[in-house]
């Protein structure tokens, strides 16, 4: 029985578990959750995940949430198709580098990018104005980690080290709204996470996520 | 050569770290933080650690920020030392719940209740006076969140299953700062938390880190 994805092209979290599994090559059913209906907010939803958001994935009797508890347990259960997403299984050292990157992600550069790309991608698209004072102060945390990923991309070629691996992988959806706006600047002006970005957006599973990540 | 800790004991990342060792039985040396001189933004700490922010943790060579991916490091590596952590490392389903309880911490949890217990225990430390708005916005997100506990409580006696895990743990110091003040009645009155927090708040390890979680 293939594995099922509940979710939404647009969403940035159900993006980053596809590319999780395009990247395993693992085959799933996608089914699309209608937000303007309100399906994610039915019971029947809500028994999948009480917090009402996307992605769930299952996969057979096991039903999991959230974006990133999915993609380490494909990249797990899968680490031996396709690039092992953990660095190496047999490894500690490796995979607590990718833990403390995904942790990076999930801690430091989710909050502000989040709120950045929601004031100049998501409000111009419901026809609000971008608030001036939100995007200054999202843009400040947002440049000092890129500061501190420029640093660490000058040593290794990704962020957990010279493999590719979730770390990297979670920062796709964001990256990839971001890039097609004026603030792609952002990643541009940096020599070494504009490389690595590069290397990253390039990658088959990348490009496939892509389209889907677009409100117009 | 025992782990070294840099940290703060007020600070709810470092206490995470330290639950987690002392769960472990494992020996550490602590290395205290002088935030009001500064030490985390000078160049010794920020080449542990280039966001500035405690905990680290040094394993020989490994040096390790983020408190729950070094949480993790310590539970994987000492898995067979005290209870498992993560479920049982034989049991890819536990460990897929283990995982997905700790990212509902991560991404539910962790930003309302750091909030609201920022607004009414930090800000009145500070002299300063709690935002109501900011109180209200957080505490409707946070009943919501243990709403959902609530009802997952009542089918599992821990967060992701019958067994303690870091999922469980890593709620800790948060917690332990809330249940100090008036709004421990969110707690108090939802029976099946409740009951779980005693049981969490009364291990030895929680004990031994709460006096440090105090800022008076």
């Amino acid at each position: 029985m293939a594995i099922k994805v509940h979710g939404a092209p647009v969403s940035t979290c159900t993006a980053r578990v596809l590319a999780c599994l395009l990247e395993k090559g693992v085959e799933y059913e996608f089914i699309p959750i209608d937000f303007a209906a309100g399906t994610h907010k039915q019971q029947s939803f809500l028994s999948l995940n009480p917090f009402g958001l996307v992605p769930v994935l299952e996969d057979g009797d096991l039903i999991l949430f959230e974006s990133r508890a999915i993609t380490r347990y494909v990249a797990d259960k899968h680490k031996d198709e396709g690039p092992d997403l953990l660095g190496s299984s047999k490894d500690p050292i490796a995979l607590a580098a990718v833990d403390t990157w995904m942790e990076v992600e999930a801690h430091q550069f989710n909050g502000p990018i989040s709120g950045l790309v929601y004031q100049i991608v998501v409000n111009p698209f419901l026809g609000m104005d971008p608030d001036e004072e939100q995007i200054r102060t999202h843009l400040e945390k947002l440049e000092k980690v890129l500061d501190v990923y420029e640093e660490r991309l000058q040593e290794t070629k990704y962020l957990a080290g010279d493999f590719y691996s979730l770390a990297d992988l979670h920062h796709i959806p964001y990256l990839l709204y971001l890039m097609r706006t004026p603030m792609s600047s952002l990643i541009i002006s940096r020599p070494h996470v504009k490389a690595w970005w590069e290397k990253v957006s390039s990658r088959p599973a990348s490009l496939q996520v892509s389209p889907g990540l677009n409100l117009s």
